[in-house]
């Protein structure tokens, strides 16, 4: 019997099945046993116990070796996650293997540092799909850097550009999302094994070796100092994705205003079978990208529970790190969901060159109006011209006049009948091209 | 392969099996299949479609007969949640009922209609959860109303009370709590039949007739105006399970003070193989306190999420109602695993009445300073009593003598020598006695 | 030198006149001395005090007394926000009566319950606001009852509708809100008498009698357990405010996309010197909308602060109140002005008729699929028609053939060419004018 | 007439006087000139207004030439913020000039621009006190290197350690802190000078060109692709301050326990004349780091807001843009009042070494029972001597036996009589010493 969105049928077709692999039970209890095997081999290079132990430990750490249903059973008499595990590997590993086991080590040591080895994997996933969106969205920039549309501001439009322009800046943000994760990940993808408090008494002085040791086989680094109550390097991680959300959910909005009946600029792709509704057969929603708009909110929505887990009691406190065990993986699978969404969405994007160009006129021309502004500001200077614009303005908006009519009746007025204004939106585009070249290359 | 905190073995049994049944994916099917059941029945009696093809309907509408794997693959495919469990159920009912399925309603109508059913049995169980923790703390108000204990402000020992008073603001709080979820709960549990956007369009003007009789069959209560974009009747409920979850958590975080090493006035119920730490034997922590204070988290976190999603475009928003339909079962599951976990610890606290008293002699007198204060103020006034005593405190801090002391010697200074100050905690408890007997009863 | 939004010159223009009024520094401070006087006057009835005492406490409980600059000092310098406070009417009362100030009372005391007063007054101010409110968008229900509009979905054309639709699940919400904060307000208003700890201990066995008396002299009820740790019926107050800002989100959201360029079917009221942007002379951008959108997101977001203060150690916590005092205030202000701003918004709001016509068009009919769909249903049972139109809409979508004449072809297809589709959207309105007319009395 | 918590007479000793002044109305107005005045320059160097009109420019951008009033009655009739600000200043310019002022940029540009001169500033004050707080930490850490103290995970003591060893914890998190903010400064203070969509559509082809030189005598960095929708960069930066806000809450919350009347191993700076109550005349509250964890959950609470404001509209969108230019600058003023609070708690803090000393008793010599278990488990194996360590702990634990004398029993019964455990807390610290020097140097 299914709970729960990820694994739910209503619903798991949204989350990353790479993510869902990382961070699924079975994954999670051989993160356990990688830790444990690290620790054990360490130790034995370091020589704190027999080199027999760590490889007898080592070819036992394997979750499929595990009785699952046993080990929920006994976790929950515990009321402990780990000890339960700990005992099967005892068995599994037999005397004397069994009694170097673990040693030295506390269960949020192993809990810790496995997060940070699927944190790990999820990241290179996670940058792979980043890459290719920005490939996508970086050959629309390009495609369409002279395709005329009209930029909007407040809902409102505002003066002419090319969609190119709304893909380079889409590229621009996807670019600097990737870049932030990147350069955060040396210092999130950690070891800790300074024991009950951090302090690795119970490694006899080999303790920081033990650790740079560890984190080598591990590929991760040493935390170092592993005060279990700070949170705040993973935390500072976390952020990235929260970040990153933040840009695809912009994204997404984007094109579901796009997509909208009275819009029609782009559309998501369609296939037969695709389905918008079980009543009303013509429904060609944004589904995918309304989807994507729904997983971003998940993702944020879990930001302050990590923000609040870094106040932490003391030396260690199971009210926050209970909390981070849950929320860092769902974050995780979260944050690879919304990049695959993505992919897909910006994948299949359709642009509608037409509808740009019919929308663009929706206004009579008045999105022209700081172009002519700016004609004219050289002539009576910025202030006056701006005056002059809105009067004009408010005349095409309330009477209906085309905006070149009403503009020549006002030239003619303020005595400056002789000036032509240039009133073609393709002539009031700035920087885009340049912009659009460097932004995407 | 177990992913996701309802199922995961490690935290699977933080979480109320009832509340995880009433949401699983079985049961969600089942709520749709009944929201569908209803509906038909309620159309065959306003003569709308044929009795026989209600009666079939009603018979085909059980969750076993479905086959989950190709929902599951059918709804990624068309990305639409519900078609394809409609197509079974077409096959299921065979001619002529298939063609009067799903009569003028919307999927969002059945998912909605759904949720208030299931919501409203989480309800039910959740208020008896809850009235079995009020017994728990109603029982050890009374017990406790003479045990003293130091009252605490700000971290500091303020006024001496009872265990009992403490109990019976908790019983108060949990008290409200319920009740005020009991008040909310008619407005919440609603039927929705409105069809695509709410008008009943498709219900040929018996539409409004139809939710009445459907909500009779399924015993929940007509939406009247069922806009799909207003959700401001389930947020508002929802609200509800938010301030229990910081009552909870409120109560959860006394506990964990109270059984502090340095505190050891109450525990938590322990049991040989309860297990502290993997490392450290001795260790006895609040381990069901501590869950608690992750669970209200948990939940809490959930409620902007709720009320952002009351933000929803024109008359139906997806981007919104994704994000409801996951988390309305996750808060309903959270609120009874909070109110479960609350009535284990709860249970099972043992009271350790020589630590109150203990610690209640440790500011060696000062706890009584406002005492003095009161039986000062008749005579001198408030305000230098309070001057005085404001002086003698620094010194018994300061210098470490006894408070009984620093006042005699600071009467005589002031030529109050005669003053005979009453400094047993037991004789300022206020009214203590009243509070809890009006409180708990 | 402003600081901060309330009193900026750039936004005080957003925020309510009569809340900022009620929640000044100067209300506040006048706040605190009705609680003052009112203690002392239901002490002096209950002969705890002198009479004379009293009297000359409550004339000298005028906030316009003291000098401000000097208590923002002692504050500062005693770490303590009230006992500088204390200390300036002690000095206006002079003796005796300055002897028999706050007597029993603690600092918290006075805070929850002059913020209990400030919230009813505040109270009293946002339910005539909503009420006006709700009697706009009553009138532009009845209105626009029969005004045609495309009811939409998921950014799509769904289903016709009229726009007093829309505006009576607008006021329907409203109504809720409203009157869903008249019904917390009885148990949210409440006087706080319990002293340090809240067991009356300083109170001489009359605490009780003395809340009693005090809170009828106010106008509040009493809180009978005044626990300075329980904070949930204000709580639960304030969760009125968060679903209130939901509703007045959405509504905003709608108003902004009905303005954008490409849909015009509503407009804020304009007026000649209103500016949309200091550079674009045509801009008419729903401004007020967008503030109404903006204060809606202040609002939520103090939410979670208010539900994670409701956790406080032991009997009091000012980690906790601190928090409380700033934001119960942010909160009431922001309320009342996102209810102005509403009022603004509701009452000024242009309805573009033939916009609205003309854009239920833009689907050359597929608006009316599901009409024809339940048109054929009793013939070819519903599922057959919905598969038949499914093709249908993809053929009007892809080709560009209007709807009409796409089913004439697919009727012909299926030997229904007889039939006779009515596909004019008036004809297909539910029982819109029954709701309007229920909803909006 | 004060409202705001900078502003009011109760709250506003809590803020940072030094952020206060950068963020209020004057500096904003002026910061908003000196960006007018920046690009009137930079323009005159690219020839593209004359060199004249930009120094008149240049002398009239002073806020103190402004009348404030007038400003804040125009804003709120034009419903714009900045155009009245252009207007007192082309008065102040007088002609020509006024004609050249603002070229090719909008409001939002200014604004951005002004807010990132207000964040650099306050960044560079937030570095020095974060600084400041680093070595008062570093020095308690070097100082109680050897301090004695129990180390406490989940509520319950733990493992001996020593004092030194949380403030380098603490150190080390604050450094972290620290170079995060600075590693992400460089990316976050931008120059904005696009114009109405980003694309420098009224530059006449200079745009880049301008913002470049702009940002030269701003000291800023151009923004490239300056979409008025990304907000990405700052947004990323703001994380900084969350994640900071969490290490200080930790740090304070630890002080807060330390603190408790049943801890008492650190006490804040007292002085005579602060007040812990206005009735309990022995209080001496933790008031200041209850402060500080009042304002960081004030700093957290808005993180959200700054998440959900990178979803914005299309190419503008002031409903988010209004968040952020008041959020921001309240982010801004949090974050350093945070750093100013934690540096007077930290720099006071006074360690009362005989209490840790008394305080790591507490357990019977429990606290080494990991020490024992690691003795053993070179004899016995890790697992049995836990197993023996877990029986020993509970019966010290139900029946007050010393921990010593149980486990010399406990040897006896497995015929280990002849080994001596060493169970001075001292011989158990690990690496504590390595760990404070490599991390307070």
């Amino acid at each position: 019997m299914s709970v729960g969105m990820f694994t739910s049928f209503i619903t798991r077709h949204w989350f990353s099945p790479t993510a869902i692999a990382i961070w699924s039970d079975d994954a999670t209890l051989q993160a356990w046993l990688d830790v444990e095997s690290a620790l054990a081999r360490a130790q034995a290079k370091l020589e704190m116990i027999p080199q027999d132990a760590a490889d007898r430990i080592a070819t036992c750490c394997r979750a499929e070796r595990f009785d699952h249903e046993r080990l929920s059973r006994e976790i929950a008499f515990a009321q402990h996650p780990f000890v339960p595990v700990l005992k099967q590997l005892e068995e599994s590993c037999g005397e004397p293997a069994a009694g170097f086991l673990h040693w030295g080590a506390t269960t949020q040591n192993i809990f810790d540092t496995a997060i940070a080895l699927q944190l790990k994997q999820t990241h290179a996933h996670l940058i792979g799909v980043l890459q290719r969106c920005e490939d996508h969205v970086g050959k629309l920039a390009l495609q369409h850097q002279a395709t005329l549309q009209a930029g909007r501001t407040h809902g409102q439009h505002a003066l002419p550009m090319t969609f190119g322009f709304k893909a380079a800046a889409w590229h621009a943000e996807l670019r600097r999302g990737r870049e932030r994760l990147a350069a955060r990940a040396n210092g999130a993808f950690l070891t800790y094994f300074g024991g009950a408090i951090g302090t690795f008494a119970a490694m006899g002085g080999k303790g920081r070796a033990v650790e740079e040791e560890a984190a080598r086989l591990l590929g991760l680094a040493p935390a170092r100092l592993p005060m279990r109550s700070s949170f705040d390097r993973v935390a500072d991680y976390l952020t990235g994705f929260a970040v990153l959300s933040g840009t695809l959910q912009k994204i997404a909005g984007d094109i579901v205003f796009l997509q909208r009946t009275e819009v029609g600029e782009v559309e998501e792709a369609f296939h037969m079978g695709k389905v918008g509704s079980s009543t009303m057969a013509q429904k060609r929603n944004p589904s995918a990208a309304l989807v994507l708009v729904s997983l971003c909110r998940l993702l944020e929505a879990r930001m302050p529970l990590i923000l609040s887990s870094m106040v932490r009691m003391d030396e260690g406190d199971s009210s926050a790190t209970n909390v981070c065990d849950i929320v860092v993986a769902e974050m995780a699978i979260l944050a690879a969901s919304i990049a695959e969404a993505a992919e897909r969405v910006l994948g299949g994007l359709k642009v509608n060159e037409a509808a740009m160009a019919r929308n663009l006129e929706l206004t009579q021309g008045l999105i022209m109006s700081e172009a002519a502004m700016m004609q004219l500001a050289p002539m009576i200077g910025r202030h006056k011209a701006h005056h002059l614009l809105y009067e004009a303005a408010q005349e095409t908006a309330t009477q209906g006049t085309p905006f070149g009519e009403t503009m020549r009746n006002a030239l003619q007025r303020v005595e400056l009948a002789d000036v032509r204004l240039n009133l073609s939106p393709s002539a009031y585009l700035g920087e885009i091209s340049e912009i659009i070249r460097d932004g995407s290359g």
